[in-house]
């Protein structure tokens, strides 16, 4: 794999980040964009909740006969391989196609690629369908791109398969190939909680159907989510009371709290 | 569609609103019914929670070679469109026939029917198989009976199809053909929780299994949700904190607060 | 039915059981568990939630194609009954399969064995195949094991079967046929949310995973989750509050608070 980006990168100043994912959230809650989500059965009724609480509107039906037409009247797709059948399987193939046809951006979560030999495989058939984005942590990148998840792995990775990566982690790294952002926010309670990272790939879909930019609609949708979980964690009590907490946040985050507590790194 | 009961119609005082509830919710705590629910995965956590926090009991198999049992066994079913995939259609015709068969009421909520071809159809079908009640908003009411949500056009739905409707909306409209209920209590955290409506439905089929006037039993249910979200507003800090406090506000709503919030316009 | 293990039998002192809770809740914290779960959807999200919360990692996929790797890779194994449909009983086989294959253990919830004639014959099926432990309720002990659930038919269900019976009730009876552990924590509001028995045996798997004595497993799973149930109870004003509470009252729970609370009768 060559990294002939490396050059051409450079990091989005804080201030920047914050000032986008303003705009891009005044955008979402005015336009309230529908996102047709196909995710695990674990992770719907959160992902669902966590679109409503920021200003989207989720549709989650997997039926054939049905998939393509919410779809054609949503704004946004997000496909997530969490507990993945046979049903979603069929559903995904439409859902993409409905997608792809309309040209409505999709997001890929490759959720647990490093758990099961034949997903890491069903998802790089996915790549190639060219998803706008691709959310994932270090364990699901390795799986997928069959490289460490690297700064220079991921841009080279993104910028091959022509789709925004955004890697979740201690710090967060967004990449289209060309530009790199990185953020710094977020709560260790985050990963007690199921389906945190699915709900912040619905939301990377539900700023993509506001904001054509993938690389600013990611970044923007992955600082909104890391700084509501900076904002739940200050009065959680552990992960029950957290889970409750960022739901709040999402509700109540705004362009003061994004420009007061974005971190680039 | 003609319109002959309208001069037979007459608005139900808040008083006797308020009094009907209590009286329906002191029958549902002391028989604790069982309710079988076929709902979206989406909506099942949830729609189970509040059924307990209530005071019933909710079961949600939805395999073939066992839902008939359980209905036979519960005091009453739902049959939720959310999701609705072959599964859940084939469950739905063996459940309903269950439920026709033991003579247990059931409750269609006809989720989304405005949003997918086949879907308004398919719930069409399973209104002539005679559901005590229909609970569903507005533009779900304007798929399904192909007519504007006026107070009239559901007047007149509900007397055509000689079952109850319960629209749900800033006032909520109950009607079934000979009378109308109005109530306007509800807060507007309720539309950013997912499954409140759902939950909602499910609440009218724990009441039609202690209540069998269905006008009584669902507006006794949306009186009863209205205000637990009244309630439920009260200390919410958004809608993470607001779904909880609406299953403990399920939990401990009594007469004295039936009677002290109800709102019938 | 004989009960040759009357004599053999003697109840474990309340500060034994807490010390070995203790013991186990300190090794699942160091290791966290991967736990694969085979469970209702109604359950999944709590579930998941739960394990997490007490520092255990959840997997639930139910793909034919997937779930032997899952299991393989996972450190214990729960299969619940609840919403039971084909998909899951196909998973089972091949997770049941492979959990044994590897030395895995596993844990059966025969969640309504009392409601469908099917399911309780399925569930003995299921018992044959050496589940480590079988945590249920009165009714579905005595649909299993077509017995009332005295101290006596519990111990020589246990070792008849060569298992584990976790029986929750008011007092909780942990029988392995040589030894019964009794525990009296718990609250009400415990059995007003829905799948917190499907997340007590899920905690019941968590405990196998690095507790090789079943009994000390499942008993140490049981009162781990009374004394939540306990903590959570404290601030809680309902259900829904009560929900949260537990969850957070998973992740900070300790010896201490163990040794402070337990009770064995």
């Amino acid at each position: 794999m060559q990294h002939p980006i490396k050059a051409a990168r450079a990091d989005i100043p804080r201030e920047e980040l914050a000032s986008q994912a303003a705009a891009v959230l005044a955008r979402l809650r005015a336009k309230s964009p529908r996102v047709h989500c196909i995710t695990n059965s674990v992770a719907q009724n959160f992902t669902a909740n966590a679109l409503l609480a920021l200003g989207a509107v989720p549709s989650m039906t997997l039926s054939p006969e049905e998939i393509g037409a919410f779809v054609a009247r949503s704004d946004a797709l997000l496909v997530n391989l969490g507990t993945f059948d046979r049903e979603r399987r069929e559903a995904t193939a439409i859902a993409v196609d409905a997608a792809t046809q309309s040209g409505r951006p999709w997001v890929l979560d490759p959720v647990f690629v490093d758990r099961a030999p034949g997903r890491a495989a069903y998802a790089r058939d996915l790549v190639v369908l060219a998803p706008k984005a691709i959310r994932l942590n270090a364990a699901e990148f390795t799986a997928l791109a069959e490289s460490e998840p690297s700064r220079d792995a991921v841009a080279a990775y993104a910028q091959m398969r022509r789709t925004v990566i955004g890697l979740s982690g201690a710090t967060d790294l967004i990449a289209d190939g060309e530009r790199i952002a990185t953020i710094a926010n977020g709560h260790a309670l985050m990963a007690r909680v199921t389906a945190m990272g699915c709900a912040a790939s619905s939301i990377v879909a539900a700023c993509l159907a506001v904001e054509p930019d993938a690389l600013r609609a990611t970044s923007s949708a992955m600082l909104i989510v890391g700084v509501a979980g900076e904002m739940a964690a200050k009065n959680a009590k552990g992960p029950g009371s957290f889970a409750a907490a960022i739901l709040d946040a999402l509700y109540n985050i705004d362009a003061h709290t994004l420009a007061d507590k974005a971190r680039a790194e």
